[in-house]
């Protein structure tokens, strides 16, 4: 209960609805309306969001969605908005209705993608793009993705409070499914507007839970496939930019407020399979096993050397064994092995030095860096599969430009941001396979995501949007007609 | 096919039935009835079995039970005979029928052990007994425990058809379901009769299968629910001793053909949980993970170097872990760790380091002779669960020494037997709670067992059951009344 009062404690009461919020109050030093290619830098510098709106907001929104109680301790925060449920139609329903009140015209495409847009002074420009997502895993937190588009809304209420005009429209996209937890394809839409997911793949994506729903039978369901194509044909922008989280602990132990990420790590997923030899515990000498799990504990040991000393990251988040016996030496062993670089280059030269390294090392033979076996083994075959491979992601310069100028504006001090690459991915990544991309991240307390301990402070979430809302208009004032 | 050619030509060709084959014909070189106490040791070291018969009847009888056939690789010697199946019945009918027909009294106790004994002159004394198990794994082979039956049967045949008469009565036992594969407890009929399992616990033991069966209800089915008690009270032992097959490479490695078993191994469970923090796999750096499978997988190669350096042995044979995501680092990972020596001390100093050192791996601290990690690490919680525990079992010295003096006899050289510990359990370790007990191993081709390929040759299957017939003699000799 101390955690439950603790945690609660952050985010007040939660008992004003959202839209009791004034909103046509002045924000920061902007008093009178503006066109963002007559505002200096100073003006850009200065324009902020309004903090306890924003989150008072985000948390009430969280109605929609709040997680089931996380085993003893309680945890307000948790969430659960799978995608296209009834608790995802109700914050979508909601974001229509306020991104309308804000001056938006609201379109929805053939995958529930919901693209808000606030005119801007030019008619032939296609909007510059704030987006993510208001999905959530199912036992996730309330920033991954709702931080974005709560962002993406801030800014339009601070642009339409201040009265400013851009020469772009401004617009904001929540995209559908972007988790991938329900429907077991991530960043579904963004995929298919972009066009590296098929659209029938997409609408027939089965519902994880065995429900038998597909993505398309439910957003018929919850009235959300909409006519517009999902293409940047159909739905152009000039850039996009995106607010997220950091998911890691970078930025935290480096104490710093801003990510300026310039891309998206390239990964590799391979699935490893050793087989030995089974044989009983108790009358096989040590120098006489085939023992596949022995083997997989040393590759997955020597993995971690070789990653960590090319600077690369290698994990193994799945191993599975057979028999399976106490007292039988398991004879196959199958585990993932996940390697990334920000370098596509790093992640070959890693993935070639394990193939060479596991052989050996199924041989029994020594491996430079491997402690050798402390008794003989008999030899065992090794096999990789490769199952998915995304090559590294460059952002857009331009961008990428805008967000360090503001990140700096915002902030004051080059301390307190850095350039990063994004270590997941995004809705960004795909965007960015056809428009100038880049993205924002904050703080994660204790690099956690995917839990409802996921949190990151009222402060950093605010310094997020307004990095966000000026990059925008920089990119704006930067990319103009004139 | 051509392997099914290989294996089957190994046998012939199954054609006669068992109780066809001559029972009358002289044996070896003794021609006339003998009382054991007159015999010489050369006597003694010239009575052989018939290495045909025993074979042709050990395959014969394998119709019961007939293996399944393995996968596409066709293996005729596979056998499936769990214990109290309509296949279990069959054999032991006919087992109760044979000894029968060898001039034995046959009785049940409550177990369903079967007890076939030959009289002897002195009716003060109890009976010398071979025994073994007549069920198997259910991918198992014909030699795990049908040797040693076949081996007393060929026993009993001999001294009939030689008229060779022993002071104590010469007993032969058919333990029920040694395996614990179809119902899961390992020699409990042994155990009970032994005392180390309660009798209600093992009449309650379920069908693996989930049929719902139990042992009483299967042994009350297939009408082997015996009016005896299964108690060293209710049927008294002179001595017990069994040949089995050594199921490890040893004895083969070392071109030697018979193992003079001193005892068996000390074996202890355990169950070790690593709690680390769960992370995404492509925004958390290597010095800021909490991977409990890194963690987990330098223990498993640890406890291997650690038990390697003391002569133990250590294995891992079940592991499993959460979440279970390629992109998510586990948070918790639990192993099973099976660590045996010869030596009750070895065990508990094994156990005892590599508390020590698990507890210094999970704080990412130094351990000599293991590989620091290659980045740093967050603390981790290890904690272990002791889930079994069977001390060093030693053998009777008098038994010890009637095999290694029926070994030397029958095999001429001592670099052709070795004494040895077994390294799995067997009905021996149960009766030798209370009477005399030693064991025989003969070669594993391979060190193979509990798989069709288990395989120990026609010529190393009668050398056996000539010491463990020999065995029986001499003990019988040496422990007369006169």
């Amino acid at each position: 209960m101390l955690r439950t009062k603790r945690i609660a404690g952050r985010f007040g009461l939660f008992s004003r609805k959202a839209w009791q919020y004034p909103r046509a109050m002045p924000c920061a030093t902007i008093t009178s309306a503006l066109h963002t290619s007559s505002m200096t830098e100073d003006h850009i510098a200065t324009l902020k969001v309004r903090r306890d709106r924003m989150m008072q907001q985000l948390h009430d929104t969280c109605q929609w969605g709040q997680g089931e109680r996380w085993g003893s301790a309680v945890i307000d925060t948790g969430m659960k908005r799978l995608a296209l449920t009834d608790a995802d139609k109700a914050v979508r329903d909601w974001f229509v209705e306020e991104a309308k009140s804000l001056g938006c015209n609201v379109t929805v495409d053939e995958m529930g993608n919901i693209f808000a847009v606030r005119p801007g002074t030019n008619p032939d420009l296609p909007p510059i793009y704030a987006g993510s997502h208001l999905d959530t895993q199912p036992t996730g937190g309330r920033y991954d993705g709702i931080l974005g588009v709560m962002a993406g809304l801030e800014g339009l209420r601070v642009l339409q409070e201040n009265d400013i005009q851009t020469d772009h429209p401004i617009g904001l996209v929540n995209w559908t499914s972007e988790e991938g937890a329900r429907f077991p394809i991530t960043m579904i839409s963004s995929g298919v507007w972009a066009g590296v997911v098929p659209l029938e793949k997409a609408y027939a994506s089965q519902d994880v839970g065995g429900s038998g729903s597909t993505v398309r039978s439910e957003l018929e369901r919850i009235g959300y496939l909409g006519p517009r194509p999902a293409t940047p044909e159909a739905t152009p922008m000039a850039a996009h930019f995106e607010l997220h989280i950091e998911q890691g602990p970078i930025l935290e132990n480096n104490q710093q407020k801003i990510g300026v990420v310039n891309g998206a790590q390239a990964y590799k997923w391979f699935t490893v399979v050793v087989k030995g030899r089974a044989a009983h515990t108790g009358t096989t000498p040590m120098d006489a096993r085939g023992d596949a799990l022995l083997v997989a504990a040393r590759m997955i040991n020597h993995s971690n050397v070789v990653a960590n000393n090319s600077g690369a990251l290698a994990s193994t988040g799945i191993l599975t064994l057979q028999p399976g016996s106490v007292n039988v030496i398991p004879s196959h062993v199958r585990f993932s092995l996940d390697i990334r670089s920000k370098s596509d280059a790093i992640v070959t030269e890693v993935e070639q030095k394990l193939k060479r390294d596991f052989a050996a090392i199924a041989q029994g033979r020594d491996v430079e860096g491997c402690t050798p076996p402390s008794a003989g083994t008999l030899p065992m075959e090794v096999t990789w599969a490769t199952d998915y491979h995304s090559p590294a992601v460059h952002f857009d310069q331009g961008c990428i430009n805008a967000v360090r100028t503001s990140a700096a504006g915002v902030l004051g001090s080059s301390e307190l941001f850095r350039d990063m690459t994004s270590g997941a991915g995004h809705d960004s990544v795909n965007t960015s396979k056809h428009v100038p991309t880049a993205m924002i991240f904050v703080p994660s307390k204790g690099g956690i995501s995917h839990h409802p301990e996921e949190w990151t402070s009222d402060e950093d979430c605010a310094l997020g949007a307004a990095v966000l809302l000026q990059a925008m208009l920089r990119y704006d004032r930067g990319h103009n007609s004139k």
